[in-house]
């Protein structure tokens, strides 16, 4: 596998180019300060529901863009190819994870419509900026992710749990981040929930349904914010015959700036 | 015509009981601070494309709710029912206006999808809290409208020019007023534009597209911010089939507070 010298310091042009090469690894700490952005791709008669589901559920679900049926192209990243420009895929069918390649091209269909979904890694940049430590960063892993017990407002189809992603966070600076994040509502805005994980239905912080357990250090608050993750889990839950997303944490680097993303006060 | 003594202090509940029976007054000044909305309903083969226009322009079509085919009921105000809860509606067939009746209970049918889209009263409240005249208010007249020529970005069958509303606004407050907006990105955010009208391609302050003339005080800038009159205008020009939407100023009041779409930063 290819080592990236300092893949912090690479355009997001330049990074899509080594993914449309062929090189596979995960974007977490690519291209400081642009914004990162799940995809998923679904057949046309399918859009509506994921677009409605997006919309009643902003928290979970912040579209950046929605691509018109067999388009390969968004506005967040002029140039780009969906079909080659992500690390990694994952494509389904019924529900199923049939195959995660580094290219799309082939299996990319003249009925699909892709959604661009905000990703809490936007938010993580303002985060540390406000000088806020990330443990999930320090110990190498990826955020953890849990699905709960709140019930996202159904569309059509799609009905299911959300999905949250934990940060242990000093408790002295928990109102830092909640003030940081409260003003990204376009990237899932504020935590939904701040403390015992009970309250969200969690039963074990260690066990994780996604992403890697992360040990918080004496003194942490456990924080949760709404997870991208939950349009993927909810769409795949419903089995729609056939969906292309990204693998997790092979995400597509957008040319928006993280800043963007923040309301001016 | 009845007269309702203070509607500012009416409840929402007992406002859109007044229009079920019948009353039928523009909302402007009802039930102080307490959300209005617009209604767009249109045949489901139709909602697609007016939730993707809505996603793809989120400054002038602020979505606030969708429903379920059919249904004429929405969580922003549990008990209304759409087709007799506000005051006035208009009915159009491809894209004419055929009638303005104040219920449409006959006319709903089980396909119709309904956009309930944030109205600039909204924000209105937070400029009056900070201290911004609002001459439209203090003359008595409806605001400004203009069609632009700034396009939206089309979805579908849908494409056409931004609408916005005007407020002449002290230029010594306009900062000001910057900062409210910007806060409630829920509902329009903070202005397209400030100052010249030629920059929206406006000709004439004089003449709107919609709404009244309102007459500046010396000092005071024109300040402009997408509006929520915009999809219906799209809308129209595109000539579906069948479409009820509220009448101007018509509008339906929810139970949600106007606080709620303010990011706290």
């Amino acid at each position: 596998m290819t080592t990236i010298q300092n893949p912090a310091k690479l355009t997001p042009r330049e990074a899509r180019g080594l993914f449309r090469d062929g090189i596979a690894a995960p974007t977490t700490g690519w291209c400081t300060g642009y914004t990162q952005a799940n995809l998923i791709a679904v057949p046309e008669d399918w859009a509506y529901d994921v677009l409605l589901f997006t919309q009643r559920n902003p928290g979970p679900c912040p579209v950046l863009d929605v691509t018109d049926p067999g388009a390969a192209h968004t506005v967040l990243a002029p140039g780009a190819d969906l079909r080659t420009d992500l690390p990694r895929y994952r494509v389904w069918e019924h529900g199923e994870l049939v195959d995660e390649p580094t290219e799309v091209a082939a299996r990319w269909r003249d009925d699909l419509v892709a959604f661009l979904i905000g990703c809490s890694f936007t938010f993580e940049t303002a985060l540390v900026e406000a000088g806020i430590p990330l443990r999930h960063r320090q110990q190498g892993r990826n955020v953890a992710m849990y699905r709960t017990d709140r019930q996202c407002r159904p569309a059509g189809r799609l009905s299911g749990p959300m999905v949250v992603s934990m940060r242990p966070i000093p408790a002295d600076q928990v109102d830092t981040a909640v003030r940081v994040t409260a003003r990204m509502p376009a990237v899932h805005g504020a935590p939904v929930h701040v403390g015992d994980p009970a309250g969200l239905g969690i039963a074990d912080l260690d066990r994780p349904d996604f992403g890697d357990p992360v040990t918080a250090v004496p003194g942490d608050v456990p924080v949760f914010w709404a997870c991208g993750v939950t349009p993927q889990a909810v769409l795949m839950a419903s089995r729609p015959p056939f969906a292309i997303s990204h693998a997790p944490g092979h995400m597509l680097v957008t040319d928006s700036s993280d800043a963007e993303y923040r309301v001016v006060g």
